[in-house]
């Protein structure tokens, strides 16, 4: 007899009364085009995504290129704008190559599955991203899960590989929740010592670390390293759309050839092509933006952690202040945006460790006024008890 | 001893050198604003993605809302843009909700994932797309690959099932390389004879199929049925770029609490969701563009035919014709396009089959005059010797 003689998917409202039960529910909260409210949750680092000069840029790129790019990357979907993006995208962070795809997410999966494979192994940071780890999941290789930020641990695990497929080391670059760096330099190292490449994400990096931006890869003097791969997103610091997976020209050539996700997606649509590219025209000619993103980090640390409030310093745009409990995080941030502050809150199950916080990402664009009303609403509305 | 002591990336460079050697090698070709060459390899089956309206809504959403959303959906990446468009696509297609992805593969994974899980079963077409098959890839589910648009098959491996967990049948509408229909109504009756829920990927059905383009389950009958759950990509008919998934209201609150490509990745790009609501809306006030479509695509199948080449006959905007081998394929594209007719060429390894094809789509703007020239110049370059 079937279980589900009526509504095969009935299962799924239960699962939602189940979450419901235990507090964990998510529901969307669209928002208005002009929100009253200060945004502390979003990836748009540099406050580039309303700059007029890229959201003109992207609605000229829409006029003249069309709604969408109309077909695959390999068919029709490939304009000169893609081009120029990822030439200008390559140089810019002194890579010799540079593809682009409709997401962070898609072109990490590419990265992933296409440079590790059969007999291969992978080895990954356990604090890594969804889309990292969703790419070591589609491989074909063996992957062994690393403890976090630990480059002798990734040492071990490459130097003890037994197969005759290619070796992997993958990490973030700045790791999501936490906004903790990964240890590039000793990483690379590592990978360096026992012949294996390293795919570094650096989602979180660029526009925010490295020499005007250039990202995390290229401040721990990795760009244009034969072994190292960069992965980056359109969607944060550019404040467009898209990803992209830059490296030597043999590698991009070879993810063009065979990544699932590159061959069997539709290209980015040309708006977020040109807004990207102007975001990165932006940044190349007001490099002071990624000191100021990272100084208002700062600033917001040094202001919760007097307060007595317990976060990790921040490596890059990433606060993280933990919360006492999962509730308790859902309670803080919506007594924040009670007041005007839109944080993020981290529970389980996104969170690796089961701890419970309220993400906060610094702007470029804050001012000193806004950053004083933010790191004051959070400090006002913290939980009394503290982890 | 590390096998790549210098360059951990260098068997990229050998593979693309196997690759060349085999006549295999891709390359991109990206194209100018206004080409002149008659396309027949995109995906913009109604013309909409240069349509001025649409491409006009999508200047008009970047620069009202920002070139990017700013942030995970769940986070501050959901607008009243996104909101709007969810509920007029679940209302125009007959569902009862909708989630927006920001691809098709991005859906794809996740329904997949998200409506499958431990100890199930999924039933997946031996002719699914590549996001449908990476989907399968990372459910915890055991799949099941049945015979192309065999009901029989499906109902058999659902009915043998063992585990407890939920069982689903999965299948494009519209197969992407040969432009077949599948036999939905029968694959439902299987669903149902077995307590299976039906997940179908309408890319290429939805605008193309059913009333006024309302895709191909509702032409089966089956919008709004409970057992049914729906993909779609804003890439092909809307001409914009994303993807949805429709469905039953707690399987797509499902979705959304659960389906790791929603969560991890940043929202859709308002320009993208403002083009493809402005290309929905244009669909419902014009009615006849998908019918439009399907006589272009019946109008080239007859021609060539008649000529003597080996096409199957479309179910919807996609027409496959024959080529003898790979080269013969290849050479066939080239001389096509050096007539001025763009066409698609697919051949090993992305078809299934092993079978090397000029891939054909309609579009519903053709004139007859573009048809005759484009129908002319696929007879008169086709390869001497046929399969
Ligand atoms: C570390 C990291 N990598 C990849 C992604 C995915 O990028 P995208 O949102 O462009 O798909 C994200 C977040 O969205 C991220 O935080
Ligand atoms: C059948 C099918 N499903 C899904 C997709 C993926 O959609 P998207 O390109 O929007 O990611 C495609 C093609 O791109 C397709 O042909």
């Amino acid at each position: 007899m079937s279980p589900y003689p009526q509504d095969p998917f009935a299962w799924t409202g239960a699962a939602l009364e189940d979450r419901r039960d235990a507090g964990l529910l998510r529901t969307l909260r669209p928002r208005p085009a002009d929100s009253p409210l200060l945004d502390l949750a979003g990836n748009d680092y540099l406050g580039l995504s309303r700059h007029p000069e890229v959201t003109g840029a992207a609605a000229e790129a829409a006029r003249r290129w069309g709604a969408g790019s109309g077909g695959s990357r390999l068919v029709t979907g490939s304009t000169e704008l893609h081009a120029e993006l990822e030439a200008e995208l390559a140089a810019f962070c002194g890579f010799e190559a540079a593809l682009v795809f409709s997401s962070g997410y898609a072109a990490n999966l590419a990265a992933v599955t296409a440079l590790s494979g059969h007999d291969g192994l992978i080895v990954s940071d356990a604090g890594n991203h969804a889309s990292l780890i969703d790419g070591c999941r589609l491989s074909r290789a063996r992957t062994a899960v690393a403890a976090h930020a630990d480059p002798e641990a990734v040492r071990k695990e490459l130097a003890a590989r037994t197969g005759e497929g290619p070796a992997l080391a993958v990490t973030d670059s700045v790791f999501s929740v936490d906004g903790d760096a990964a240890p590039l330099a000793a990483l690379a190292a590592a990978c360096r010592a026992t012949g294996a490449g390293l795919l570094i994400d650096d989602a979180h990096g660029l526009g925010v670390l490295g020499d005007g931006g250039r990202g995390a890869p290229h401040a721990a003097g990795l760009a244009g390293d034969r072994g190292t791969v960069v992965t980056v997103t359109l969607s944060k610091a550019l404040g467009s759309q898209g990803g992209a997976v830059l490296g030597p020209a043999p590698v991009i050539a070879h993810l063009l050839n065979t990544a699932r996700t590159f061959i069997f997606d539709t290209g980015l649509a040309p708006a977020a092509v040109g807004g990207a590219l102007a975001a990165l025209r932006l940044l190349r000619r007001e490099p002071e933006r990624p000191a100021r993103v990272r100084a208002v980090a700062t600033g917001l640390y040094e202001r919760l952690t007097a307060a007595g409030l317990e976060a990790a310093r921040p490596d890059a745009a990433v606060v993280s202040v933990r919360a006492p409990s999962p509730e308790a995080a859902v309670g803080w941030a919506a007594d924040c945006r009670a007041s005007g502050v839109v944080a993020g809150c981290f529970r389980p199950p996104s969170v690796p460790d089961g701890i419970s916080r309220l993400r906060l990402t610094a702007r470029a664009d804050l001012t000193e006024d806004q950053l004083t009303k933010a790191a004051g609403t959070v400090i006002a509305t913290a939980p009394a008890a503290r982890p």
